[in-house]
Formats: structure tokens, sequence, C-alpha cells
């Protein structure tokens, strides 16, 4: 029966999926968190090794400290809840040690493996949270200010904040954002490179949107691409924290290859 | 009503998966592929720029093509289907292009912004496609042989293949594998450190498992920690990945930091 159910309705539920910037200032329960995040834990995860952590935020203090680092946006603010969702080989490593095992995993490599682990958990965790009436925003700071955010939450060596969200249950109800058409996205067999028209094709519905066409008006732009790089993902923003990411990689000892 | 459902099987339906590594022989039909896609593409993305690509594998030949590249895994071989998830800054490289603006997307964060928005997608994929009954396993060899495999699926610049799983109705109804209490992986407001005593609980029960036991024997090692060190995950393979790894990032042209 419940699969029944669940066949019938998740696409449903995932098509129709928002994301939620504003929330009551309402509690989320611990439980209802603990219960979501152990239905997120089983995420695939590499070797089963469970190469992730996760922080969760809810007392005002550690809100307030950690605010700059997301810079100070209203969602984060605003929300009763955010929760930090770190790629781990500390307590690996720790166990391995234990163990009279010799852990080789200060590199890149290992890394983006926790990295993945926690990702697919941390956007399982969405899902479970959607499916409770609750609403999630993502927010890209958190690899922006990684360092800053590490320190505020106390994260030993080997742990790397890789995503944000908060959460909290909904007080708007946005209209859907547009995509792409999908069929521009998927490629069968092998990858089909973008001609000009395809490109024309695949951006037009987007480009017409009153609300995009009002954006370029507001920067005073000419494209909506420029809207993209030259006011919200500059490129000298791009390679300053790129530079202050791949430096806090490098303090966590994930990039041992990289040294001289 | 829908939502109704969803609230009272989600976690129930989540907390049941499990991965899947034996297929029927059975075609997972092209339009269904599409419609999971297309719900799975309303996952989170950074700035709604959709930094991702789909590659779907059915074809037999180029299923031979990327089997050495996934390590001839039985699991790969007998899948139908197989799905690589990239992260992708060439289209929206390209639309910049078209619309006179000036792309800034050639860096580490750029990259790490891309593997996020398509790993975010490649979990909800397989989230959606578990709800119809289908199997997935995720394969980590995906990043080991990063290049061999953006080779076969003629990934242009700016594609960095991030999560490859597999795909098919299940032909095994495996028993789920163990997690760590989840409780150890949660930390509230601040990351507790593990203690020697708070390592030797987490890892009991996993420890005491008659199948790692057997692990340990088989691999002719003392502990199970040195099954992963030794055996799974050797420091050495790491390394080689690594390095290979970020040289691809770097042909792929997201590491333009690093040239001399």
């Amino acid at each position: 029966m419940q699969n029944k159910f669940i066949k019938q309705t998740m696409l449903n539920f995932l098509n129709n999926r928002k994301t939620i910037r504003k929330y009551q200032q309402k509690e989320v329960d611990d439980t209802l968190i603990a219960e979501l995040l152990e239905a997120a834990f089983r995420a695939s995860t590499t070797g089963n090794m469970q190469l992730y952590s996760v922080v969760v935020t809810k007392d005002e203090q550690q809100k307030e400290r950690l605010a700059p680092a997301h810079f100070n946006q209203p969602t984060f603010k605003n929300a009763p809840v955010s929760l930090t969702f770190c790629a781990d080989f500390n307590r690996f490593n720790k166990w391995c040690e234990q163990r009279n095992a010799q852990p080789g995993y200060d590199n890149f490599l290992s890394f983006t493996t926790a990295a993945i682990d926690a990702l697919l958990v941390a956007q399982t965790f969405c899902i479970a949270a959607e499916s409770k009436g609750l609403g999630i925003c993502y927010l890209g700071t958190v690899t922006y200010n990684a360092k800053k955010i590490a320190e505020i939450l106390n994260l030993p060596k080997f742990v790397v904040p890789i995503a944000t969200i908060t959460l909290g249950y909904p007080d708007e109800n946005p209209a859907q954002t547009d995509r792409l058409p999908a069929k521009g996205l998927i490629h069968w067999e092998t990858y089909e490179d973008y001609s000009n028209e395809a490109i024309n094709n695949l951006y037009l519905q987007k480009e017409n949107l009153p609300e995009n066409k009002k954006f370029i008006i507001e920067n005073n732009k000419e494209t909506l691409a420029q809207v993209f790089t030259d006011v919200r993902y500059k490129k000298a923003d791009n390679e300053f924290f790129s530079e202050s990411f791949l430096g806090f990689l490098k303090e966590q000892g994930f990039l041992s290859c990289l040294e001289p």
C-alpha cells in the first residue's frame, strides 16, 4: 500500500516543490529534525563510510555569529533553524587511528568523496523535510565563507562545510521559478554540444519572463546574462572565493598534494 | 490529499531504501527516464543557473567502452542503464558569450557550485526512480576516471562528470546495510569532537556484524579499519586519483588559478 501511494504521488510532489525563503516564527522540533536526518542518512554513501556530519543551528547567539558569514541574508536571519552539512573525514580518521590503521585521506579525492556523501544526505534531508510541510533554502555562501563558518561551528581538521540550508514552516507561497526545457539538459549516449540556435531556443522562455526583463532594467544591463556575469556571480568574486576555499581545504588537511 | 500521503509515507519510504546492484534484463523506458529527470531538475540550483547536464547510457557499445573506466564492475555491466551527472558550465558560458556577457567561471569555486547543483539533481533523481520501483547504485569510479569517461561521453571543456549511477528494475532483495547511530553524526550548535570512547561506541555495532568480521578474516587483517586503509581505499590510490582528477579539472578549464 505504502509503495502504491509513493509511486503515484512522488513525481507530483517533486514537480511542485518550491524553495522557501520566509518562515513562520514557529519552532521546528529537535525530535523531528533528528528523525528527518536519520532518514537522510539512508542515502548512498561511498563504501558505507558515511563521510559527513551535520551541525544544527537554532541558538540565537550562534545564528548572530553566523549571519555575517552568510552575508546577513534575510533568509538566514529569518529562519528558525539552519543545518550545515559537512564533508567529514575526521571521525573516520580517528576510528582508523584507534584501530591500528593508517588513514590515507589527506587528499583532494577524499575531500570530493566526502563532499559527495554530504550532499546526497543534504538533498535527501530537504526532500524529507518538505514532505513534512517544512520549507528549505540552500545558501551558496557556505563555500564562500567556509573558514569563518568552520570557526564558529568549531569544525576540526578534515571537516569542511559544503551545504547550508535554512529550515522552517513556510510563511510565503511563491510562484514556482522557471526551469530550462528539460530535454535541453539531457544527452542520450553522448553530449551534444550546443549550437547558437540551441542556446537561443533553450533560454528563450527565461529571457522573455517579465521578472527577468525587469531584472535587466533594474541592474542597468543589456542582457540577462550580463546580470549574472557583472552583478550576481562576478569573475573577481569567484576568483577571490576560489582562492579562499582552496586555502581552507589545504588548512583542513585535504590538499597535501599541493604542498611544496 | 496528495500531501497527506506523502507526509505519512515519505520517511518510511526513505528509511527502507536499499542500494540495488543486480537488475532484471528489462528495459527502462526513455520516457520514464526523461520524466524522472524533469522532476529531478526541480531540485535547488544556485541562482537558478542549472549548472548540470545528464548523459544517459543505454547503448551496448557505449556501455562496453565505459566499462573499463568503471573497473568492469559487475553492477555497471549488468545494469540496463547508467546516468552520468555532470557539473556543466559549458552551456551557461555559451549563453553568456552569445549575449555580450563575459563569463568568469574558469575557477574552482564555479566548479564546486556546478558540482553541488549536479549532485542535488542526481540524488533527487535517485529518490524519484526508487519511488517508481527502480533500483540505483552510485559508482565511485566516476571521479577516479573522470577524464576517460569524459572522452567516451564527448564532454567539452567546462563539463565534469561527478556522479554515475546505474539504474534498472531490481533482481535482488538484499538486507539493508548498517548505518552508524544517527545521533553520533548530528551536532547541536557546535561540532563536538569525538573522544576515544565516543569512537568505540559509534563503531561497536558495525565492528560486531558477522559480515564485517568475515571481511577482516578474508582480507587477512587485524581490524575492519585496516580493510579500508590497506585494501579498499588506499593512500596510494587516493593520491593517484587526486592528481588525475585535479589535472582533469585544470584541462576542463576550472583551475585557472593554479596556472603558473
